[in-house]
C-alpha cells in the first residue's frame, strides 16, 4: 500500500547510522519502467537545501528513475560543500544501479546546518540497492521518518492502474510544502506536462492548505513518477483526481502526526469574495497562538478567531462575520452568539466556521492546536 | 515617577470587582489644564473594541480632559451593546467631573466577546472620582493589569518639564502595538498637531517594533495628553526625543514582564537594502514558532533564522546571508559558521544579529521566547 504498490517500481530502507538511534535513515524508490515520466514540487523557501537544488536541476527534465531519501540530517545551509555532497550521493546511486547521476533525485530531512557523514551514508546507499524489492515501500516509508510516530502512505486505485506513496513530516507543516517529503509513483501512462499539472493541482488543495505551524521548511519535495507499466492512459481528470485523493489522504496523515498535537482543526471560511481571501483569513487563524493555545485548553475562545482575521485584508464588515464552533454559533454579526459552553471540545476533531458573508466562495485550512509537547519537542529537538 | 509626575494631572485606580480576584480593575486619569491636548494611536485591527471606536471619536479633534481605563473586560466584538455601554461610561465620568463626555477617552481590556457588568463598573467610575489624587498615578498603572506581574511606568525629564506614564500589556504584543494600554502626560506646551507626529514616531519605533507573540489585539490605545503647566515650549526635536524614551521605555518592560517568557530577544537585521526588509526579515523571525521553541531551550538554532527570512521577500542572497547569536557568527554565507557550542544562552539577553549584506539599512525587532509557560497561560486564560 506504499510506492511499490504499482508494477515496476522497487523501493527499500536501511539504518546507514544517520540517526544516533539507529532507526532506518535511508530510503531508496526505483522507477523500472517503461516510462521514466516525473514530476515535482519543491519548498518556496529563499534558502533552499542542496538536494532540493540538485533535484530541481534533475526534475527540469520531467525524467527521473530513482530518488534516494535520507532522515537524520536536511543538508540545508551548508554550503558549496553539502551541494558536492549531495551531487556525490547521486553518482553513487547512478554507479549502483547503472543509470545516469542526472536521473537520480536526492532528499534529505534533518537538523540544518549540519554535514551529512558520508562515510555512513554512501554505505548505506550500497545497502539499500541490494535491498530493493517490489514490496520494499513501507520500508522506505519508515525510513524517512524524523519525529514522525508513525509511517505515512497510501495507495489509490484506477481501473486497471494505481497510485501510491510515502511521506514524512511531522512539524513545520506550512503552506508551500510542510517538512515534507513525498514520493508517488504510479504505473499510469502520463505524459510529462500532464503529471506536472496534475501533481501541482493536487498539492494546492492538500498539502498547501495544511499550516501546522506556519513554519516553511528549507527541504520540502514532492516527486511524482509514473512508469506506465500498466498499460493503461487514464485522463487527465482521473489523474488528478487520484494524485489529490493521495496527497489528501497523506497531508491528514501528518497533519494527525504533528508534533505534540492535541487536535486536529478545521477552519473554513465561507462567505468569501474569493478563495484567496477564505485561505488569507483560515492562514491568519492558523497562524495565531493565542488562538491555538486556548483550542489546546479546550477554550471556544471565538473572540481570538475574530481578532486573527481581524488583521486580515479579507473583505468583511466587522458586524457581519459569524463564527460557528463544532456545530455552536458562538459569534453572531461579529458580537456575542449563543452561548460558548454548548460547545463541546473534548474530542481531536475541531472544526472553525467562519462565515464572512462577502461572496460565495470557501476555502478550508488545516492546521493543530499549540500544545506543551509541541514546544517541549522543539526546544529539545537537536540538543 | 507614572501620568501624575508632569504636573496638573490627578489619577486613581479602585477595584470595582469586575475582576474576580478583587484586584484593582478600574483607573483614571485626569488633566486639569489648563491646555486639553491630546493624540492618540489605535489598534489597526478590523475588529476594534468599542472603547477604541469611541475614543478614536473623541480623539479626532485632538482634546481630552480624562481617560477611563478598566481591566476585567475587553469589550470587544460586544455589537452595538457594548458600544453603549462605552458611551455610557463615558458620561457617567463626564457628570462626575463637570466635563462633557466628548472630552473622555475610554480603554479597556480583557476577555473578548464579554459583556461588562455596568451595575459595578460605573459605581467604580464614582470611587475612582472620589480618589483622584496627585500621586495617583501608581494606583492607576496597578488597576490597569491583567496578567501583567509588575505595573509599568515611566518618567523622562525635559528643562522644567515633564513627561510621564503607565501601560499594561503582557501578551498579545504585536505590530501596530500591543494588547497594550499607555497613556502619557506631559506638562509641556505641545501644539495637537505635533503631538500626534512625535507620538506616531515614538511608538512607530518603539511598541510597533516589539512582536512577542505576533498576535494583534482588538483593543490597543496609546493615548498622549498635554496640559501645558509648566509653562515650557519645547522644540519638535525635544517632544519627539521624550515620548519617544517614554515609549520605548514601557515597550522593554512589556518586554521583560511577557506571559510565560524566559527570554528577551533583540533581532537586529542589517546590511539590509531598506528599513522594511529589515523590518520584514526581522519580524519573519520574532513569528516563527520553531526558532522562538529552540530559544526556549538555549539551542542556537541558526538554521531556523534562515528558514524564517527564507519565507521573505526581503532583499538577499542565500550564499551572503551571516548570523551571530549573542557574539557568535555561527552561519557564515548562508552556511556553517563558527560552532555553535561556543554561544551562551544561558541568560535571559539573547541578540540575534543577522547580516543581509544587501545595503546599509538596520533595525531591530524585540520578541519573546516560545515557552511552556506561554502555552499554560494562555490555554487557561479564560477557564
Amino acid at each position: 500500500m506504499t510506492v511499490t504498490s504499482p508494477q515496476g517500481f522497487r523501493a527499500a530502507g536501511v539504518a546507514a547510522g544517520l540517526k544516533t538511534s539507529g532507526n532506518p535513515d535511508v530510503a531508496l524508490v526505483v522507477n523500472d519502467g517503461p516510462d521514466d515520466v516525473a514530476a515535482a514540487v519543491f519548498t518556496t523557501n529563499r534558502f533552499p537545501a542542496a538536494p532540493v537544488l540538485w533535484s530541481r536541476q534533475v526534475l527540469a527534465a520531467h525524467r527521473l528513475k530513482a530518488v534516494v531519501l535520507n532522515s537524520g540530517g536536511a543538508n540545508a545551509c551548508t554550503g558549496p560543500e553539502g551541494f558536492a555532497d549531495t551531487h556525490t550521493t547521486a553518482e553513487h546511486v547512478a554507479a549502483e544501479l547503472g543509470i545516469g547521476a542526472g536521473e537520480v533525485a536526492v532528499a534529505s530531512t534533518g537538523l540544518i546546518g549540519v554535514r551529512l557523514p558520508m562515510d555512513k551514508l554512501l554505505p548505506g546507499v550500497t545497502a539499500a540497492v541490494a535491498k530493493l524489492s517490489a514490496d520494499g515501500g513501507t520500508a522506505a516509508a519508515q525510513a524517512i521518518m524524523t519525529t514522525d510516530s508513525v509511517p505515512k502512505t497510501t495507495v489509490q486505485r484506477g481501473e486497471g492502474w494505481t497510485v501510491g506513496g510515502i511521506a514524512k513530516g511531522a512539524g513545520m507543516l506550512a503552506p508551500s510544502l510542510a517538512t515534507m517529503l513525498v514520493v508517488l509513483t504510479t504505473d499510469a501512462v502520463v505524459p510529462p506536462a500532464l503529471l506536472q499539472t496534475a501533481l501541482a493541482q493536487a498539492t494546492s488543495v492538500s498539502v498547501e492548505r495544511v499550516d501546522s505551524d506556519g513554519c516553511l521548511s528549507t527541504n520540502d519535495t514532492v516527486i511524482a513518477m509514473a512508469n506506465g507499466a500498466s498499460g493503461v492512459t487514464p485522463t487527465v481528470e482521473e489523474v488528478t483526481a487520484a494524485l489529490t485523493a493521495a496527497m489528501t489522504d497523506l497531508a491528514m496523515q501528518l497533519l494527525a502526526d504533528a508534533e505534540g498535537s492535541t487536535k486536529d482543526i478545521a477552519i473554513t471560511v465561507r462567505g468569501a469574495a474569493s478563495v484567496a481571501d477564505a485561505l488569507t483569513a483560515g492562514r491568519a487563524c492558523a497562524r495565531n497562538n493565542l488562538l491555538k493555545t486556548a483550542l489546546f485548553g479546550n477554550d471556544p475562545n471565538w473572540g481570538r478567531v475574530l481578532a486573527a482575521i481581524g488583521t486580515t485584508d479579507a473583505a468583511f464588515e466587522a458586524d457581519q462575520v459569524d463564527v460557528t464552533i463544532n456545530g455552536v454559533t458562538v459569534c453572531r454579526n461579529g458580537a456575542i452568539g449563543d452561548p460558548r459552553e454548548g460547545v463541546d471540545l473534548s474530542g481531536r476533531a475541531i472544526a472553525i466556521d467562519v462565515d464572512l458573508r462577502a461572496g460565495t466562495e470557501e476555502a478550508t485550512i488545516w492546521t493543530n492546536d499549540l500544545s506543551i509537547a509541541y514546544v517541549h519537542e522543539n526546544s529539545a529537538y537537536s540538543t
